[in-house]
């Protein structure tokens, strides 16, 4: 079934506004009657659509559907910005993958060369595929994408735990600080993972990062990881750890 | 450090040929003496370049590398032939990920529109996309990419174990079979993950796959996930599991 999220003054209206009504009247060619899901404030509800035109479509809500599929932890994505359309791909499947928001990071090694006036623009698409990747895989919220920064300017005291994925470990052998990390974690904490540019991180951020009290470096697995396959790795196994179960026979 | 697996009878000669002789002499340029890593038969050596042409590089092994990248269990990713270049992604980021071989499986919902003649072709550029990626993340061998399939030509019974993922199951809140299977698992055994195409796994194809004593349908976490990035899930999961350890203090 379609999900749209819409804004909570137009949910109060019963209406969907902006592209979303477009792609109701003129891609999904929905008629009167037929049922979609509305994503508004973290709710999800089914409704009924009323009146469609391509600007504006109103509808009539059903009910509430309960169901939740949202990580029991908060990882925000602090993403050294890579090469390339890198950066989408970590959004698509981050978004899938259940992450709460990202920060595109200017690091030392980010090779990074929009000017400063295309970088707002570059925030909003990125919102976009946000959105998108949340609609399609049901997501409670479309994650946000924050203004791009760099590390400094990341109040990294706010998260309880933050996992700075670093591949030097990787070549050295070391496999226990991310699983013990990741085991400790309760319902409702807020994590972060960094993830350097394809450059990995540098001395001076690591020297940074390792002076606080919350940051644990941590190899994910024995092997060298691309950049934006190291978000998947992240996400698939606090997923594993923290929502599946295991059946003792 | 560059590494090129090469052919065990390139091996005999010390020497280099095909493709790879080409990217070392004009893409890299390296010079005579420089050293970089030849993987043959699952082997590692770190070898030192004498004689440099486009054609034919010439080198002497200075030693064996004995150190072992590759995840505890085989891996055979049986992959319902997806839309587009989805394919070349799931190998790409699937080797990094320690898959041991991949199955392009023609699904019932599988929108295949390659010509027999063409076939054959794809296959060689799969493998070729499996090399590169296997020399970039120092995997101790290339994974194969096996032709064309469908799933009734695939020797199920071989494997220990068959992960069929199937999407309804996430939907209807299964959260149990996938973590039980994975926890089960010993060094050295034989896993098939079995992945559906853009549309899911057909009915026909869930009856069949579901007689079968070994295969497990699992849900692999609680949110509808991509074709490709089932694969990602499921790799990285089996990493966590088997490979990183927990250290309690």
């Amino acid at each position: 079934m379609q999900k749209y999220f819409i804004e909570s003054s137009d949910f109060e209206q019963r209406k969907i506004t902006t592209d979303d009504a477009f792609h109701i009247c003129k891609v999904m060619r929905f008629k009167k009657g037929e049922e979609v899901l509305v994503g508004v404030d973290s709710k999800t509800f089914l409704v009924s659509l009323d009146n469609i035109t391509e600007k504006s479509v109103s509808f009539n809500v059903i009910k509430e559907i309960e169901k939740n599929n949202e990580l029991p932890v908060n990882v925000t994505i602090i993403q050294g910005y890579p090469k390339g359309d890198k950066f989408e791909e970590v959004i698509k499947h981050g978004v899938e993958l259940g992450a709460y928001e990202f920060i595109p990071c200017l690091m030392k090694r980010s090779q990074f060369n929009v000017d400063e006036k295309r970088k707002d623009g570059k925030i909003i698409r990125f919102n976009k595929i946000s959105k998108e990747a949340a609609e399609q895989s049901f997501r409670a919220y479309p994650p946000k994408v924050l203004p791009f920064m760099n590390l400094k300017q990341i109040d990294l005291e706010s998260f309880d735990l933050v996992v700075l994925c670093y591949e030097e470990d990787a070549k050295n052998g070391e496999l226990e600080n991310y699983k013990t990390a990741i085991k400790k974690l309760e319902k409702g904490k807020k994590v972060a993972i960094i993830v350097g540019p394809e450059g990995g991180i540098s001395v001076e951020e690591l020297d940074y990062l390792s002076q606080k009290n919350n940051v644990v470096v941590a190899a994910l697995g024995p092997r060298i990881l691309r950049t934006e396959t190291v978000v998947f790795y992240a996400l698939s196994t606090i997923s594993y750890e923290m929502e599946l179960k295991e059946c003792i026979k």
